[in-house]
């Protein structure tokens, strides 16, 4: 049984986590790049080209030597030849000579000798032969330079770069339409509880439908991770030593969901224990999910969740999110300067709270705006029912040093999305 | 040519929209819950079951009648007779007697007769036979009623949700595992310009891989909906005229993308005002990303970007993800309570930096943490490099009325996710 001293603080079991277990490197495949989106780089990314790989207009106007230009001014503008224009997508016609001016669009390809653009505001057109500039452009002006966006032979991306829409575009720009990426983790989730029937049964009275394998299931599809349903198991410990060993071998974490009464979690127990090394947390000062287990079995981590489906959601974002982002081999820039994962709002606590010292709470609740301000409410219902849930717009973290919060306090509330 | 003056504001353009333009509800599919993680109901959905349907414990301990234990203390404790167990998933053995309690486990079936549960804690057995209660109970303590967590009848969601992990839980708790969603809504992308090709193709001097179609399918597939690439397109009004009107027929929504030069501008806008109603917005006040315009054809709005991949970025977060999110028939409650759709932080500008009255600017910025602050440095780069936004870990949005933000001021800085 888990008795209230043996458990330990939420960052005491994230480092016991981490001096038992480092996510090793995940394998790689190749993709096509249609199909990247939110995978995570392999390898780092070298740019084989220049882009642009030429010297392109970053506006409508004329090519011309830059010193053609020099003093130009309304009162005195220089003066130079028409030769002609710049087809979007072709090289130039011929060679542009001094006192030469050529017709080119906003990302048109300069002539080789040419090295600024006129913008067509400060020109005129006199007559299909000659222009008028009435401003100088000093050397590069208007013009992007081959590599400017990158050099061929620098860095584009680094390994565990998660790929978001520009970095496919940007990809597609130096010609890589496949890219390396780590294969998903695979998390096995084993739904334990002689009461538990599938969602499309009828439960018989005393049994209930698998609330937990669609939430934890989607949870960690949401988290970029794929996951493994083993099935329905009655509390027995052969069958459910079996399916956590099977599970080991094929995926990367295994998640074991079952009823929150003292025997359940005794057996969630003694299957771990049943494998080597075995518990490394048990239990954890957190509501819910105050009985969460966690083991390390072969090299890899096994959670024990209550069945609580409140617990279920709790202990997934305190713990499972961060570690599938770390088995997944991300790099998160954001999260190194401290950037919570989700998105979090700052609201005022509608109704006392009150909290165990000691003890983090994450209590879900419902936004609602009141004079411009956004109040949280805190849904309430007794524990366990999943309903509590869906009315909740997100949790409100109520720090373990803290003993509640009173009514019109601020509060930092996790969104769901 | 779009002149200066034309431009209006990002809000009256949104109005422009919105009095143009009423997306008609989408079409209707039925899915597996499985494959709904992220769709929007098509239908309210009303729970055809109590849950629980019976009456649970929320604890390990004894089902009792209540009044048999009133009075009990520690002191003169109260004496009940042990009617054996209730086994998790099953019935009471039989019906419970007054004077006599049963064990049960956490999520157990009370037997019919009994009103509450005496915690574990709370008791001693003190043989087979005979059990002692401390405390006392309430009629109902530490039992979940039938529909506690829902009732039959009562509504579990209205239309227009967007389905959460833990609201597939909660669906496959009331026996509901085929769930009617709205049908996501396609976006036809029209790549226009006679330098593009295709990003597996080399190319010529002149020409560039096309960028803004792996940008714009994987912002859109994010945004919920199915991007459809009708492929790119020579900067001529006929294609793209017929580009355009077999999109308006098979998608909802229609994104032409293409050069920045005024000459394919001119082309985009010819081409939606050669179609009924047209053109209703010409040119936002807002950088980057001015040259955009607006149409409607045949009831459906039609989006002309420039080409610029920045540009289109933003247009995207301005108008095309809130608008997408409308045709998708989301009814979002957090927008409603004004919380931006995307994770959002305060950080200090790390540079001056000026910006033109009356123009809203969006600057894409780097993230650093500096003395416990963060600190947001614009990525500097020629207008239209696409590695500015790979670099960049948001964007900082300087509204119009301002004209510019001081080194050390705070700006709001939208994250790229």
């Amino acid at each position: 049984m888990l008795g209230r001293g043996e458990a330990v603080s939420v960052d005491e079991a994230l480092n016991i986590l981490h001096s038992s277990y480092t996510p090793p490197e995940p394998g790689r495949e190749e993709i096509s790049l249609h199909e990247a989106l939110g995978r995570i780089l392999a390898a780092d990314i070298i740019s084989g080209t220049h882009l642009p790989e030429f010297p392109r207009s970053s506006m409508d106007g004329y090519a011309v030597f830059s010193s053609d230009t020099f003093g130009a001014s309304e009162q005195i503008p220089a003066y130079l030849k028409l030769a002609g224009e710049i087809v979007m997508g072709e090289t130039a016609p011929g060679p542009l000579s001094h006192g030469q001016a050529i017709a080119i669009p906003t990302g048109g390809m300069l002539p080789d000798e040419a090295d600024a653009v006129v913008m067509l505001e400060h020109t005129q057109a006199l007559n299909a032969d000659e222009l008028e500039i009435t401003r100088p452009v000093a050397p590069g002006e208007n013009v992007i330079q081959p590599g400017d966006d990158i050099r061929a032979g620098e860095a584009a991306f680094t390994k565990g770069h998660r790929l978001r829409p520009q970095d496919l575009g940007a990809l597609a720009g130096i010609g890589i339409t496949r890219v390396p990426v780590f294969k998903r983790p695979k998390v096995a989730i084993i739904n334990t509880g002689n009461e538990i029937v599938p969602a499309d049964k009828s439960p018989r009275p005393g049994q209930v439908r698998d609330v937990n394998s669609y939430t934890l299931a989607a949870m960690v599809r949401k988290a970029g991770a794929i996951p493994v349903l083993k099935g329905i198991f009655r509390d027995e410990f052969g069958p459910i030593l079996e399916a956590v060993g099977s599970s080991i071998s094929e995926c990367d974490l295994v998640v074991i969901t079952g009823g929150s009464s003292v025997g359940t979690r005794d057996l969630t127990e003694k299957v771990i224990n049943g494998m080597e090394p075995g518990i490394i947390v048990r239990g954890v000062s957190v509501k819910p999910g105050k009985p969460v287990i966690i083991g390390m079995v072969s090299g890899k981590p096994v959670f024990g969740l209550p069945g609580h489906p409140v617990a279920v959601a709790v202990c997934f974002e305190l713990f499972l999110r961060p570690l599938l982002r770390e088995i997944s081999g991300e790099i998160d820039p954001l999260a190194a300067l401290g950037i919570p994962g989700v998105r979090v709002v700052e609201a005022r606590m509608a109704r006392n709270y009150s909290s165990s010292p000691g003890r983090e709470d994450h209590l879900g609740v419902m936004l609602k705006l009141e004079d411009g301000e956004l109040w949280a409410y805190p849904v309430l219902g007794k524990s366990g029912l999943i309903f509590t849930l869906v009315k909740a717009h997100g949790t409100a973290v109520i720090p373990a040093e803290k003993p509640g919060v009173a009514k019109g306090e601020k509060v930092t509330v996790r969104l769901f999305d």
